[in-house]
């Protein structure tokens, strides 16, 4: 019986993505303002570790591209550190090729556009500084566009209503091929689970409110099925 | 010898800073931009927790008040969690009276001077946006000259250059009782130690390379000396 539990476990229809590379991101960016003041986005990394953990559990090699986070490296997944979204974009480049990418970071959409090399200084009754932003590099779009476009692109959406509406939109705009919808309106930022639908050219699955490892696990079985 | 040796830690002696309310800052803060987005400081919390345990492990009953941070809760200590440095401001207010302050959290000095209840949005060929920031309140100057000030105040500083001359300067600005001068210029942010210089009314000490936890102990030890 246990010969026969590895058995399954190392079979071909144990580990259905092996052979396969895998790229996800994941974790919050931080954009520099100087040397100790950085802009960032709230995101465990809980969600897209636990993909890469399912990816790897199916026989992928995964490479994981996380922002920082204090959720522990996933056994037996290449993991690369980044802080900023030009850094996870050059690190996503550098992985490719990829069959598969899952693309669950939250990036920032903008960065600081004169990040200061030297620490702002409060002088003392001078005004507040303004932070002019400038638009970061779009990973999923790029991604999604790129002459070494992995063949199934899956990003990420957290939306706090019309979801669904949102997230098929967000599919044609990006290019990607599915979307991840992630109804975060209960506040579960950080939380241990999540209700997504999972939204694909062909329409959309709504799935239970889950614990994230089961949205990671079904997410990564419906993947291997897609490239089966 | 074994109970020799709980006795000169129950013993007087041994718990010099008994009957005394320390009240402990520690961590960053985080000031929102929108309810996904904020501006943090890089600090690890490790060098304030650290004299919050040393302070309680001299006897003292130890408020801290510690801003978003991964490092444990110290054993025997009353922690409030807060995220903004106006929550931060408040909490230590409420905490007053209070016989000893050490102001050893990294306070933003600005925060976004109009933080959106809703999600900003990156609309499609749309510029990217403007922070304007708005002065914080100043922790440390406000104990410093409240009505129920400590009966011993101490700041901190973080330094990459004229370390002590800054220090000075800052001790007097901020009409606190001692800096503690933190030469960061070997990037020791988020580290296991720090070399620090104290800066009092009289003079200097210039401490060696210490690990954090041994900084926290020497700095309890000269409050305890400085009430005794």
């Amino acid at each position: 019986e246990i010969l026969a539990a590895i058995e399954a476990i190392l079979s071909p229809a144990g580990r259905p993505l092996a052979g396969r590379h895998a790229l996800v991101t994941s974790g919050p960016t931080h954009e520099p303002i100087d040397p100790v003041r950085y802009i960032a986005n709230r995101s465990s990394g809980k969600q897209g570790h636990a993909i890469a953990a399912a990816l790897a559990a199916l026989g992928a090699r995964v490479t994981l591209v996380s922002g920082p986070v204090v959720v522990p490296d996933p056994p037996g997944v290449t993991v690369l550190r980044v802080e900023s979204a030009r850094e996870m974009l050059a690190a996503c480049e550098a992985a490719l090729p990829a069959d598969i990418a899952v693309m669950a970071a939250a990036v920032a959409d903008w960065r600081v556009a004169q990040a200061s090399t030297q620490k702002l200084k409060k002088a003392p009754g001078a005004a507040a500084p303004i932070l002019e932003m400038a638009l970061n590099p779009d990973i999923l779009a790029t991604l999604s566009r790129h002459q070494r476009r992995p063949g199934l692109v899956i990003g990420f959406a957290a939306e706090t209503e019309k979801v669904v509406e949102h997230a098929r939109e967000k599919r044609l705009r990006k290019g990607c091929d599915w979307i991840v919808a992630n109804d975060v309106s209960g506040g579960v930022m950080g939380g241990e689970s999540n209700t997504v639908h999972l939204v694909t050219a062909g329409g959309v699955e709504d799935w239970p409110e889950l614990p994230k490892a089961a949205v990671a696990e079904r997410l990564a079985q419906r993947i291997a099925q897609a490239l089966g």
